[in-house]
């Protein structure tokens, strides 16, 4: 009987999970039925990469999530040069891949799932959040009320200065992909004036929902408020910069739910302070968790601790996507969300 | 030239402003070619009530703002028995006129007009951002994160409990009028799974968009997410007690903003701490602006200071509109939005 289970196990692949399931309990025991699953508990980069040679040294899948980053560190080229022959693919859980250098892995024919589709509406939910607060200062109110202030100050909205209604408002979409198509969709019949975007390409006609294309200094010049939702990359860290902010109008709303690294937060806070940026919404920041905290405690910041896709619905969603990523690879040795970046290539 | 302008003021009507003009300036000054302006000096209620007797004792129109009940109090029926026999008419710059007895108004034939349908779209607005905030636990992830609690804890999401998405999820609607209705169609693009309501009649097909009228108890029993909008009277004040509180689903989602008294709060607070009662969201509280500070501080608790129409739009809107009240009085006799509790009236 043991050795019948030795030689059957033997003869399945090996799955190393790197990170926590909270909620996928049940996709992961059907996993076992066809998969031997090995669970990391190597506790920093150095060890890991050890083991990688060593107890890990012929695992055929790995699935990882957006925290298992501290136990690994990056999957950039160092890591993946030290990953063995045997590893076909990576099974990312997360819409965006930023900590996986996707060209790496190309050079040793391995592929990269991520999670796309599945966290847009929870994402988008977060993003109509944040900039609703942000263009009506509700943060600023809220922290007063919290404090005790409306009493001693006595005045309306505890004295918070007044904001804006979306009416007359023109909203500018930087990254019209799948998510900003959903907070476009959400934001529809808030009574905005107009919604401009910009994509490196113009999309068809029947995805842009109304939005009109522009290039990136009309839509920075025009737009009261500004939707990032661009993926963090070596081509878009610190995309939005002194430059971008100092061609925005004066008093504009900025909110961002894609990655902190995409905005330089030097520059951000300098502009939040003087007032040319009036508000912001933030569910991202760079170097989380140990986040700026200037930055999230001024008054005309809204921030949230990377809580887009925080719910229930769609951990469990997500979690459970990734395993039918490994399924696919053991049937068809393919996974089912080749990132883009990867989908020219022949595996 | 001074015995002229005497005599030509002293044939146009006087109109006693109560409480502040923020933002229009222009209509005020318009309507001063047509009307003697008073602006309300009286320091408290007791003075006040003397100076009705003396010096506003021609006063024919009466124009007030919620905020200025901290100089008059009430406009109850002891305050109405003070009343000059020359008004004719208050208008009050607000939705809800809980602050002023309509009927005791009516005794004395004195016209009440409101500002409905401008306040509409902030209001809805901010009702919709506390329902996602609320929903999504948002308020703990800010305040955890504001406290520098993420570098410590290390999780995702800083360790704030999982919530929910609006998927699957049924919203119960507790007085569909204007900004119920309001509400239902900012709402519908999230994906909830249903959408009920409960007014004391069953509304026309075509204003209910889609949800289904259920009696009360039915919406307390089977919403995941109560949404609170109507107006505070002798007959709702502390409608939302207890017994309301035991009838409804384990961790639902409270959101109000229409008045805070028609909460009770003592109970709310209970069911909100056994998590009976998962999360609310509230823009309106008891005794504004003195509030409980132990209830808007709970972790579970999204709350602001009454900041509903606190936009600069809308509240320029509002004050525009008294300001065409008494206009529409000066031409007309009537106001142009008489409160439905006056409908049946002869004036």
């Amino acid at each position: 009987m043991l050795l019948r289970r030795l030689m059957s196990t033997s003869t399945k692949p090996t799955v190393l999970r790197l990170g926590q399931v909270a909620y996928a309990q049940e996709a992961w025991a059907e996993l076992e039925k066809i998969a031997n699953v090995i669970v990391n508990d190597s506790p920093n980069r150095e060890q890991f990469l050890q083991d990688l040679k060593g107890k890990y040294s012929n695992v055929d899948y790995i699935t990882r999530t957006f925290p298992s980053v501290t136990q690994t560190g990056l999957f950039d080229a160092e890591l993946v040069s030290h990953l063995p022959e045997s590893v076909k693919a990576v099974c990312h859980n997360g819409a965006g891949y930023d900590q996986v250098d996707p060209h790496a892995l190309l050079t040793k024919n391995i592929q990269l799932s991520n999670v796309p589709e599945l966290v847009d509406n929870a994402t988008a939910d977060t993003h109509v959040f944040l900039l609703l607060g942000a263009l009506r200062n509700f943060n600023a109110g809220h922290e007063a009320l919290l404090k005790g202030e409306w009493a001693q100050v006595r005045k309306a909205a505890a004295g918070t200065p007044v904001a804006n209604d979306p009416e007359g408002k023109t909203v500018g979409i930087v990254g019209l992909g799948a998510i900003g198509r959903n907070i476009l969709s959400k934001l529809k019949p808030f009574g905005f004036k107009k919604f401009v975007y910009h994509n490196r390409n113009r999309l068809p006609e029947d995805q842009e929902n109304g939005a009109e294309y522009v290039s990136l200094d009309e839509l920075l010049a025009t737009s009261d408020i500004i939707s990032i939702n661009i993926p963090l990359n070596k081509h878009t860290t610190h995309f939005f910069n002194e430059e971008k902010f100092s061609k925005m109008k004066q008093g504009v709303v900025v909110v961002n739910t894609a990655r902190g690294g995409v905005i330089d937060e030097t520059a951000f806070i300098k502009y939040l302070k003087s007032g040319h940026i009036r508000s912001a919404g933030l569910d991202v920041m760079q170097n989380e968790p140990d986040v700026n905290l200037e930055l999230v405690n001024l008054p005309n910041v809204l921030a949230l601790p990377h809580m887009g896709t925080h719910s229930f619905e769609t951990i469990k969603k997500m979690e459970e996507f990734v395993v039918e990523n490994v399924k696919s690879l053991i049937e068809t040795g393919k996974v089912i969300s080749l990132v883009p970046e990867q989908k020219a290539h022949d595996f």
